[in-house]
Order: C-alpha cells, then sequence, then structure tokens
C-alpha cells in the first residue's frame, strides 16, 4: 500500500505519521493532493476535544486532483473544497440545505479525514476550479472566506447599516474585508497591535474594546471564538439589532433571554458559506488574504505548527505538505 | 381631587383603591374612561417582580376618549392604544422604531400608570379608534393580538413553512389564530384540555408536547412563558431554522450558543406589535379572541382576578371598572 504523511489526531493528541495509507477514491469522488492547508480555530477546538474526531484534521487547502474516475478530464485542475458531504437524497439535502444535512461527513471534523496530509479525497461535485489569477496563497482562504460570506447570505448587509465586528484574528480579517464592500459603517474591535495594523492595511477603522458604544450597532458579529463574545455583542447592539455568532466554543452561556425578548434582539448563528462568491472577491482582488498568512509549516513540524496557530494574535499558519 | 376605584401595585402586593386620583391630562395626551383591561402574563411577572414597577398595571384595554384637549373632536372614539409611549426625537425614533425609544414609557409597565383603573392617560397619537364592527369583548384582545403579529412582522412565514407552536394559553391562541391565514403548515402544542378544545374551534391542530417532532419545525415559536419552552424549541427547530421567543420571565438560561452557531439556528426575540392590522383581523372576522375569554371582575375583585389568571391553563381574565 502506498503510504503519504499525515497528521493524526486522536483522544485530543496530535502525531505526525509517515506512513498514513494514501486514501482509495471512492465512487464519485476524486483525489487531491494538497498544496497548501491551513489552520483554523476549530481544529484548535478539536484538539480541545470539542467534537469527539478522530482521523487527519485540516478542511482549508488548495490541492490539484490527480484521480477521477467519474470525470477524468478534471486531472490536473487546481481546486478548493467544499467541506460538507451530503448524503444528496434526505429533506435538508432536497430543500437546498445541503451543508446542514444531518447524514453528512465533514472534510477533517466529522468521519472524514482532512487536509493536514498529502492526499484526501472529496466528492467530485465538491471541488471547485480555482481561477488562475487566484494565487495559492489565496486561494487557501477561500473555506474561511466563504464562512465569512455566509453572514450576508443569512442576514443582509445594508449600505446604511452600523456593523461592528468583535475580534479580528484570523476569520474576523476576513469578515471585515468581506464586509467593506457592502458600504456599511464598519468598525472592528481589535486587541492585538499586529491585528490593527493589518486592519489600517485595508483602511478598515479598528477601534479598542474600550470604544465599542453601547446599544448602538445595527448588526454585531461575533468573531471573538470566546464566551465572553457574546456578552460584548448583547451590550454592544441596539434594540431590534441583529448579533451574527461565528465563535464556537465548548460549553454553555448563561443569557437572559427574556432581555432579548423586550429589546427584540435576533440572534443568528453562522457557519460554513458558498465558495463560488469567495473566489470571485478573490479574483477581483476586493478581499486580498495573503498577508493575513503568518508562516509556513511542513507536516513534520505539526506540534509546532499548532502552538504557532494557538498564540494570541497570531494569524494563519498554513502547512506546505511539499515545503 | 376627582378620584376613581385602582389596582395599585407597589413591593409586589396589589392593593385596591377607591381613592386614586383621577389622573391630570398632560400636554398631547388625552383621558381614556375604560371599558375593559385584560390581565396579561406580564402583570403576573410584575407582581412577582420581574421589573421593578410601582403603579397602576394594565396595559391591554380598550375604552372611551373622554378628554382630549389638543384633538377635542376625538373625546367619544371608542378606542385601544399602543402601549409604548416614545419620545419622538431619539435615533430609535427617528429610525421608525418608536418602541424600542430608551426614554420610553410603558403604560402598566414602565414609568406610566395602566389601565387596571377607571381612567387611563396616553399620548393622543397611541390611541387608535375601533371600528363599530367589533365588540368591546374582542378590542379588549387587540394589545396581544398584535404582539402575536409582531411575529410575523420580524419574520415573514410562508405557505409552506412548518410552524410549531409551544404554548396554547392567551398568547399562544391568538399566535396561532393570527398564523392560520399564512396557510403554513401549524401545529400547536397544547397541554391542557381547555386549550385544546379552543384551538378544535377554530380547527387549529393540536399535538400532545410529547407529539414534537425533532428538528423537523422551519419555525417554532415560544410562547410557554417558561425557561423550558427555549429547550423544547430547539429540540423542534431543524438546522438552519428560527426560534421566535415570545417567553418573558427572570433569571438566565444556559444555552449552547456552540450548537447554535454549527445549526445555524436564527433566535428572534420578539415583544409588541402593530395595532392597525390586529383591528383589521377582527373587523375581518379572520381572528376571534372573544371565547378566549374566562371570566370578568370589577376592579374591587383584584385579588381573585389575578389568581384566577394565574390557574394552569387558564386563559383571558377581564377587569370591567363599570360592571
Amino acid at each position: 500500500m502506498d503510504t503519504m504523511q499525515a497528521v493524526w489526531l486522536e483522544n485530543g493528541e496530535l502525531t505526525y505519521r509517515r506512513d498514513a495509507p494514501i486514501p482509495r477514491v471512492p465512487p464519485g469522488e476524486a483525489l487531491v493532493k494538497i498544496r497548501r492547508a491551513g489552520i483554523c480555530s476549530t481544529d484548535l477546538e478539536l484538539v480541545k476535544g470539542y467534537y469527539p474526531f478522530t482521523g487527519i484534521p485540516g478542511h482549508e487547502f488548495v490541492g490539484d486532483i490527480v484521480d477521477c474516475p467519474d470525470r477524468p478530464e478534471r486531472v490536473g485542475q487546481r481546486v478548493v473544497g467544499e467541506i460538507n458531504a451530503p448524503c444528496g437524497i434526505c429533506t435538508a439535502c432536497v430543500s437546498g440545505r445541503p451543508r446542514h444535512c444531518p447524514h453528512r461527513t465533514v472534510l477533517g471534523i466529522v468521519n472524514r479525514n482532512g487536509a493536514f496530509a498529502e492526499y484526501l479525497t472529496l466528492p467530485t461535485g465538491n471541488l471547485i476550479r480555482v481561477p488562475d489569477a487566484v494565487s495559492d496563497a489565496a486561494a487557501v482562504f477561500v473555506e474561511p472566506l466563504a464562512a465569512a460570506l455566509q453572514i450576508q447570505q443569512q442576514n443582509p448587509i445594508r449600505p446604511t447599516d452600523r456593523v461592528l465586528v468583535l475580534g479580528a484574528g484570523r476569520l474576523g480579517q476576513l469578515i471585515a474585508q468581506a464586509i467593506t464592500g457592502t458600504g456599511c459603517a464598519l468598525q472592528v474591535a481589535a486587541r492585538h497591535p499586529v491585528q490593527r495594523r493589518l486592519l489600517e492595511r485595508r483602511q478598515i477603522p479598528w477601534i479598542d474594546e474600550a470604544q465599542v458604544r453601547q446599544r448602538y450597532y445595527d448588526i454585531v458579529i461575533d468573531a471573538t471564538g470566546t464566551a465572553a463574545g457574546f456578552d460584548a455583542a448583547r451590550r454592544a447592539v441596539r434594540p431590534a439589532g441583529t448579533i451574527v455568532v461565528k465563535s464556537t466554543y465548548k460549553g454553555e452561556l448563561g443569557i437572559d433571554l427574556s432581555a432579548l425578548v423586550v429589546d427584540e434582539i435576533t440572534v443568528v448563528g453562522s457557519r460554513c458559506g458558498p465558495f463560488a462568491p469567495a473566489l470571485r472577491l478573490l479574483e477581483k482582488g476586493i478581499v486580498d488574504p495573503t498577508f493575513l498568512m503568518a508562516d509556513l509549516y511542513p507536516l513534520s513540524n505539526a506540534a509546532a505548527a499548532f502552538n504557532r496557530a494557538k498564540e494570541p494574535g497570531v494569524l494563519k499558519v498554513v502547512f506546505v505538505p511539499y515545503g
């Protein structure tokens, strides 16, 4: 059996393997050789035990199709991949919500090996060709940029809206860039100097957390990744406003639901988003995520890569299987 | 000074007064002589200390304008009244959200004496004429029916939606009747036999709580008035569905926000609503709340009226100041 390098997660422990089997290609799927794969906060939460995942983590990638039995003409295409692999026949799937299919597997998250390896497989229909104008350095951000765009997919932002993004880490930066195009009055609460400089590079106004106005913003987006984010969002949103929650973390949060009723707040949970518009924004240069990359690592240095990604204020850490 | 009968709430205690002063009419307001006033769950929560209100409670009423210095031609009109009295000049007011004015008073709830009395005052603009075809018995339900319609004002219901109303008390019955007109696939989880019979009278399908399908409904409306309602709604709503919360009660609820993110649930807090459409539905007989009335009481029997309203499964208890 042919083998490959991979990062393996089991019982909250990451190990580097030289001898992982190269996956066989199931019917309807394609084999992708990975160029780059990014570490996301969800990966850090997986290691902490947020989900009981055993296998190869990683769900942000760009790579090349090297085997595609049902669509051989696609071999050689450079692609990114929608991470949810739905059943295609249940109510959620046929109602246009395949990303909520209860039988889905999710790349590197639920019952499907992921992208921190030399190869992965995904259904052919999940793989989307990357335009030549989009570099590998940019394409590895397509999945989180799609997640950022899901905010507007669920809750259109109007040009006159006052919008606050809480948190200027990996996802917060992409959200801020994606929202800028609406023309809304955007502010980003950024904690770390490096985060503030990155926002300045895109002329996005940042403020200190202490400067956040209370009961003021039409829409507040919690991209802090922490429980404290919701409380801050609750204070900042105006009555009859909307809080979009992007943070996932372990545990419950105490919420005064009656106050949400009296103030008629809408809370929107938001997860994965559409890839095609993300690729359009990258192709046109409206969003430029490339300077958000912190470091490149080989798979053999997985432990160091994960430690780096955990540092406060650190941006995108990316694996390069073929250095 | 002329006096009137009134129910007085102070430190969680209700007393009946014969000698309350008849309110003077402030500039821009009108004096209303009350025909009927209904007891709402919010009144019961006020007595429990949900808000620190001291004064005359009551915010559901129908009455006659008996003094109106700035619009004398309105004297004699039979009216209902929007309960929020906004400042008219703040950002919320000029942005079309006067019911969220931070300086507002609220009839019988915040810094304004209410309807469990012989007279009340409200800004003239808050008073809406009741069409002749709408009886007093129906008109006293305009305020809670408007609150029911606020659900659709915030979150349009489509004809193909599967909608579950949790709770078939006073508000749940009105919500169910108001929603029926959309043609949606509606079910109401009703606990008490009397509630089920009232739903049957309007051909609204009820189910037992044990029959509620899990992760199934597009929209779930929590009208239980209890913390348990949200948990039940969370189990019943499908991924990417919406929970509308109508319940207010004291205290915080532990919520797994990350699960809301993964399932992309939208939670909508919903409070007061528009009076004009409520009057239209009553005038056309599309909603008939009159058989939801449990009992009529004189103000002098306030303690008994409140005790009656607290009984499980009991419907609308109404004061008739002039019996």
